[in-house]
C-alpha cells in the first residue's frame, strides 16, 4: 500500500490508508490508545482499540481506516489497524515533548537542540522563519530587485570595524564578511536594485539577548533614489507585504504565541534622532547617555512612544550622528553632523539600519580622510565610484531578530536553529 | 515629473515621460544620436535630433516623447528632449561594454568585475542565477520542504575531511562549514523534509575550471524514504520543474548564449558506477584509473554516453564505492563494497552528489570504526541517531556549476559574481 500524506487523509473517509510519521502526544491505555502522527504535511489523531507499543517520538508506519470526526482537527481521524515501528528512541528523552510549553532554561534548550526543535511550539518559530525567507524573496522580486550572492571570505577587514573573524586562507590572511555592504553597492551599478539573503559574521565579544556571532542578514540596495526616504518607503512597503503574507500563511504558528496582529502601518512614523532624545527625556524622564546615539533603553522607550503615540509596533529614527556612522554614509546637506540614514525600531529593538550612501569618488575619499580611515585593501570598492554610480541607498535587516520580536522571544538564540555565541560552537 | 519605469513606457505612446538609467550602446553623431537606456525593469532606445553629451555608461535622467516604432524591441522609443547626467564616468573604461562579446581573459574579466558585470551577456548569467535561486526555493516548498539556515562556523572539523578553513574564534578554534550535512540530517528529525541555500567553503588547494573555494550549495534532505531512489526521483522532479521555469522566464538570457532547450528527461537515465566504467572502456576506449571511482574524463565520457544513447544532458551514476564515500553513506545491502548513493552528471560534469544515510546509531558507529574515524566533536550529531531518526537521504548541488553547465561557460568563476580561488580574495 503506498504512503499517503496526512494532509490528504481527509479525502479518504471510509478508506484504508497508510501514513508515516512521528508519534506525538501519545496516551496509551490498556484497552484504548490515542496518539497523533506528524509528517511534513500535517498531523492527525490515531485511535487504537487495542494495546500498542508505539512511544512518543517513534517514527512509525500506520495502516488504518479513515473515520470522520467533527471534533478532530482536520475533521477526521484514523482507526489504527497495523502499526510498524520504523525507528524507535533507544534512550529516554531528556524532557517531555508532549507538554504544551517546554519551559526549559535557554542552555538546556540549545544543548539538546536536535530534540527541543521537535516540540511544536519550537517548530512554529522556524515555520515562520521559512515564511519570512520565502516572502522576502518574492516581495523583493516583485519590487524589481535581483537576488545576488556575494562572497563571505574577504581579503581585507574593511569598513573600518574591529569585529572581524580572521581566517587562515592558504598562504594569506582573510576575514569573514560582517556585511555584504561593498558588494551590494557595486551591484547597484549592475542591476540597480539587488537583494541578498546571506550569512553574516560578527566577532562581537559580548553576550546579550539580541546579539549572536553568526546570523542571516536580509539586505537590499537600490539606485536612482532622491533621498534616503525612498529607501524607507520601499522598506515600509516590503515589510507590509511580507508581514501580510506571514499573517495569512502562518496564522496557526502565530497563534501558538498568542500573536494576533502583525500589521505594518501604511506609513511608519518617523522621527529624527535628536528629537527622539528630547521626547524620551521629556516623556519618560530618561537621558540617553552622551557619546552614544541611542542605547538599548532609548530604543525600548522609542518603541513605547511609537505604541502610545501612533499605535505602531514600528518607528523610524532618522539622521544618526555622522561620527557614529560608517564612512560610506551620506552626510546631511543641512547639518554635516548628521547623516542621511535611519534605523527601524520594531517593538523597541533596532531591526534595520539603512542610509543613502556617498556615490561620488571624491566625496567618499574626503569622508574617509575625515574619519581617519585608510583605503588599503578597499581599492576594488572605491574605484567603482569613478564609474558613474547613481545615487543609491539600502538596508540590512536581521532576519532572526525580526522573528524574535514578532513572537516576543526572550533571546534571539531561540530564533536560530543552531546559534553561535562567544562560547557556543556546538551543536 | 515623476520617473516612469522603462517596462511601462510602451503604455505611454504620444506622452512625455521621464526615465532614469544607464546609457548603453551610444551612437553619437553630430546631427542625430541614438542610445539605449537601461533601468532595472528593462531597456529602451532613445533618439536625439541634436548633439548630446551622454557617454556610454553614464547614469542619466531623460525627458522625451514616446513614439511607436514597430522595429524597436518593445515596440516604441523615446524622442529625447532633455538630458541630465546624474553621474558620469570620470575615467575611461578598460574595455568596450558595447561590443557584442567582451572576449576578455578570465583574469581581466574578474579583476574588473564591477565593470565587466555591466555587460549584457554577463548580466544574463546572473539573471539566470537569480531565476535558479527563486525557483529552487519555490519548487522545493511545493514538494513539502521547509527552508532552513544552518551555521557556517563549526566547532569541529568533522566529516573526516581535510579541506577546512580554520578560524580564530575568540579563545577557541573553529572551522568553516564545507557542507550543511550534519545539520540538515538533524533537521529531518524535525521537519522530515528540509532544504538549504547556503554558503559553503572548501580549502581545496587546486585550480580547475570547475572548483572554487567558496560557493552556494543547494541542499536537500528528506525522511521516510524506501531507498536512495526516492531521493533521485524527487531530485529529477525538482530539476525538471526548475528548468522549465528558467526556460520560461529566462528565454531572452538563454538566447544570448544560443541555448535553446534545457529540458530535463522525465526519467533521467541511471547506470551503476561499475557498469559505466565498463561502458566507457568498451565504447570510448578509455580506462578510468584504478584507485578512483570516476575521474573528470570519465564524467565527460559518461555525459557523452548519456547524450548518444539517451539524448539526455543528464545521467545518474549510482553505487559509488564504499571506500570513497563519507562515513554517513549507507552501504549497499547486496554489496558492502558499494553504497546506496548517486552522482548526477550534467553535460559531462558532476552536478549533484546524494545518497541514503545511515540512520541507526550502532550502524553509524560501526561504519565510522571501519573507516578509522574518531567521533570527537561529532557527538552532537551522532547522539541524534539514538532518537528515532527515520530512513533518510538527500543531496548537495552546486548552484554556480549548474549555471556554468547550462550556458557552457569555460570556467565556474564566470558564474560567480566575486569568485574566490587559491589566490583570489579580491574584488
Amino acid at each position: 500500500m503506498p504512503r499517503i500524506l496526512i494532509k490528504d487523509v481527509k479525502q479518504k473517509i471510509g478508506a484504508k490508508v497508510q501514513v508515516m510519521g512521528r508519534v506525538m502526544n501519545a496516551r496509551l491505555l490498556s484497552n484504548v490508545s490515542f496518539f497523533q502522527v506528524q509528517d511534513y504535511s500535517g498531523a492527525i489523531q490515531t485511535v487504537w482499540e487495542k494495546l500498542v507499543e508505539a512511544k512518543a517520538g517513534d517514527a512509525v508506519e500506520i495502516i488504518g481506516e479513515v473515520r470522520e470526526d467533527k471534533r478532530a482537527k482536520g475533521g477526521c481521524e484514523i482507526l489504527g489497524e497495523e502499526l510498524k515501528i520504523i525507528s524507535a528512541n533507544t534512550e529516554d528523552l531528556p524532557f517531555d515533548l508532549a507538554k504544551k510549553d517546554l519551559n526549559l532554561q535557554l542552555t538546556t534548550l540549545l544543548d539538546w537542540r536536535a530534540l527541543s526543535l521537535r516540540h511544536p511550539k519550537v517548530q512554529a518559530i522556524f515555520k515562520l522563519y521559512d515564511l519570512l525567507l520565502k516572502h522576502y524573496g518574492l516581495v523583493m522580486r516583485d519590487n524589481g530587485f535581483t537576488e545576488v550572492k556575494t562572497p563571505k571570505i574577504l581579503g581585507a577587514a574593511s569598513e573600518g570595524g574591529a569585529n572581524f573573524f580572521k581566517i587562515k586562507y592558504f598562504d594569506q590572511s582573510a576575514y569573514l564578511a560582517q556585511s555584504p555592504q561593498f558588494y551590494k553597492q557595486i551591484m547597484v551599478g549592475v542591476f540597480e536594485r539587488v537583494f541578498e539573503i546571506g550569512s553574516t559574521f560578527r566577532a562581537e565579544p559580548h553576550f546579550t539577548t539580541r546579539h549572536v556571532n553568526e546570523y542571516i542578514s536580509l539586505d537590499a540596495e537600490m539606485g536612482f533614489i532622491m533621498s534616503f526616504k525612498d529607501v524607507m518607503a520601499i522598506l515600509n512597503k516590503v515589510l507590509a507585504e511580507v508581514f501580510a503574507k506571514i499573517q495569512e500563511e502562518g496564522a496557526e504558528f502565530l497563534a501558538l504565541y498568542d500573536v494576533k496582529g502583525i500589521a505594518v502601518p501604511k506609513e511608519i512614523p518617523s522621527v529624527k534622532l535628536s528629537e527622539i532624545r528630547e521626547i524620551i527625556k521629556k516623556k519618560y524622564d530618561y537621558t540617553i547617555p552622551e557619546g552614544t546615539d541611542i542605547d538599548p533603553e532609548g530604543e525600548r522607550l522609542a518603541g513605547r512612544y511609537a505604541k502610545e503615540e501612533f499605535n505602531s509596533d514600528f518607528i523610524f529614527i532618522t539622521h544618526y550622528f555622522w561620527k557614529e556612522k560608517p564612512f560610506y554614509t551620506m552626510p546631511s546637506a543641512e547639518n554635516p553632523k548628521e547623516t542621511e540614514g535611519f534605523d527601524l525600531i520594531y517593538k523597541g529593538v533596532e531591526l534595520v539600519t539603512g542610509s543613502q550612501r556617498i556615490h561620488k569618488y571624491d566625496e567618499l575619499i574626503a569622508n574617509m580622510k575625515k574619519k581617519g580611515i585608510k583605503p588599503d585593501g578597499m581599492e576594488y570598492y572605491l574605484d567603482v565610484f569613478k564609474f558613474a554610480m547613481p545615487p543609491h541607498g539600502g538596508w540590512g535587516m536581521g532576519s532572526e531578530r525580526l522573528i524574535q520580536q514578532m513572537l516576543g522571544l526572550g533571546s534571539i538564540k531561540e530564533a536560530i536553529l543552531f546559534p553561535r555565541d562567544v562560547k557556543r560552537l556546538s551543536p
